[in-house]
């Protein structure tokens, strides 16, 4: 697998974390017990705390240093996957089915606020106070993010910088943070951090642009749910934004949107409108231009064999798309 | 108003917490700005503020040692009611419309969430780090609480071990670590601490007898839910797991709840079976047990005028049912 041989400078470290994050999701509550431990073994690819470890080789290296950081990091975007599912009411999440769907959606909110208080515990008992700090913004920023995607939707006026301040908060900032967090805790210069964290921020955007774009273009089975689902649900994402602008049938598009039809043949055809408009070339573009843009933030930064590990993350969030 | 009276002591201190509340809780997403500040200033009785206020008093009082804590616990409580009414489907909280009703349980889930999120911030720009350790045990126990109750949903054969299991974590404990972290922050002994966080785990218990209890007695307007919501989901609480065991009626009302019947008939025989079994009055008698325990819990504690505070508020705790 492409992936694990890019991220071999760090698989070790990697593998030690899935024993972190088993005990740390560990409960004696037989009902979710099962389930949580089946989510974090589905595959996720660990791509936060891959962030955190590679970041922290940028300063004095410690594992132990950085070890609880990785994994509150990978704690914090599954307690967010459970709650995403309630709300996208997705029967599949990398292929197993959801807790939402498991045990129903009452459940999965207090299983979602559980692996979420995980994370409060894991900080109260480390060493990382000053970093708690940091953390608890990031925090807040992404409920927000999740709160302006639900403010935002069938709205047909979002603009590109709406979009970008959404999937921001929503996705990248915990991409900037897991960088940011490896830096600081290895106590890596502090233009090293910011560049680190910058690197993490555009990474995180590229890789939400691509996610937007995969419901256009990946099949039902790859995504566990129908294409199309963002313009059902009216998520409004890049692609659609462009084709809310540039597509010949741009008023139509509008009309299914800002009165959500939900007739079958309709969103097919707005799902149409949106490809043929131009807008997932567009969309991809920027994406790349993101990844461009976290190279380039990390260009300055000693040669470390790290270095190219984080290079070749970057490549690898846009080929997700073909 | 008895409780105003009652808590004369501490009632500058807790208009001050209404201000800080509502900075805490404040957002730049509109979606939610309104609704969340409804829901704080609501007529929440802020016992569990009240609570950190009245325990602080034991120790070095200072105000502006113990007003972030005091704010925490109630933030706690706000988050956990939020996701809660989303599981009851709940229309109305103190008389106005649930989050969950107003914008959906999709807002309410990320709402929930926010909040959460703050009680995290507002521990890591504090200086009470070690009392974090705390605060974060006590949540992972308040959510699987909540998970307990799901998971004993129809449940039949649940005792009365298993349910105050499930009332300790689910409401009791926050109680008891309100009562703890006033102790604590200011320095009060560590018996009196220990005697503190007693009546606050006692009192807890009472209370949520108590709500219970309210649950078969009062009117729809009253609770903003129909008669009976608990028997309605399953959830088996203190009269019916005594009217199990002691109503002529026990194998009916076993079947119909091991059936989970929901035709309004049976429904409304099962509550008139559990009223009927002497449930009501078992649950009031023990709900009393309770508050005595609360108020022997501090019978050792030195008599300053807020100790006639603390036995005042657990007798309002079981006049809530008349």
């Amino acid at each position: 697998m492409v992936y694990k041989q890019i991220l071999k400078d760090i698989e070790e470290e990697l593998l030690i974390l899935e024993e972190d994050l088993l005990a740390w999701i560990d409960t004696d509550i037989d009902l979710i017990k099962q389930p949580l431990k089946d989510m974090i073994f589905s595959g996720g690819k660990r791509l936060r705390p891959a962030m955190v470890l590679a970041a922290s080789r940028f300063g004095q290296y410690d594992f132990e240093k950085v070890r609880q950081l990785a994994v509150s990091v990978e704690l914090i975007h599954t307690a967010t996957l459970i709650h995403d599912d309630i709300i996208d009411d997705s029967p599949l999440r990398r292929g197993i089915p959801t807790i939402q769907s498991r045990l129903g959606k009452d459940v999965a909110v207090f299983a979602g606020d559980f692996v979420f208080s995980k994370v409060f515990e894991l900080y109260a008992f480390s060493e990382h106070f000053e970093l708690l700090r940091i953390v608890a913004k990031v925090l807040h920023k992404i409920c927000e993010g999740e709160l302006k995607q639900r403010e935002d939707l069938f709205n047909t006026n979002l603009t590109f910088k709406d979009y970008i301040f959404r999937i921001r908060r929503k996705t990248a900032m915990l991409f900037a943070l897991s960088a940011e967090l490896g830096a600081r805790a290895s106590k890596a210069p502090e233009k090293t951090v910011k560049a680190l964290y910058r690197y993490g921020m555009n990474i995180g955007i590229a890789f939400q642009i691509v996610d937007d774009l995969l419901d256009f273009t990946s099949n039902n089975t790859q995504l566990g749910k129908p294409v199309g689902a963002d313009i059902r649900e009216g998520v409004i994402t890049l692609p659609t934004i462009y084709a809310l602008r540039h597509s010949k049938q741009k008023e139509y598009l509008k009309d299914i949107l800002l009165n959500k039809r939900t007739d079958e043949a309709e969103i097919e055809n707005a799902i149409e409108i949106v490809k043929n408009s131009g807008g997932l070339n567009y969309a991809r573009c920027i994406a790349e231009k993101y990844v461009e843009k976290a190279q380039k933030s990390i260009e300055q930064l000693p040669d470390i064999p790290i270095k190219k590990v984080l290079v070749n993350i970057s490549t690898l969030v846009t080929n997700r798309t073909k």
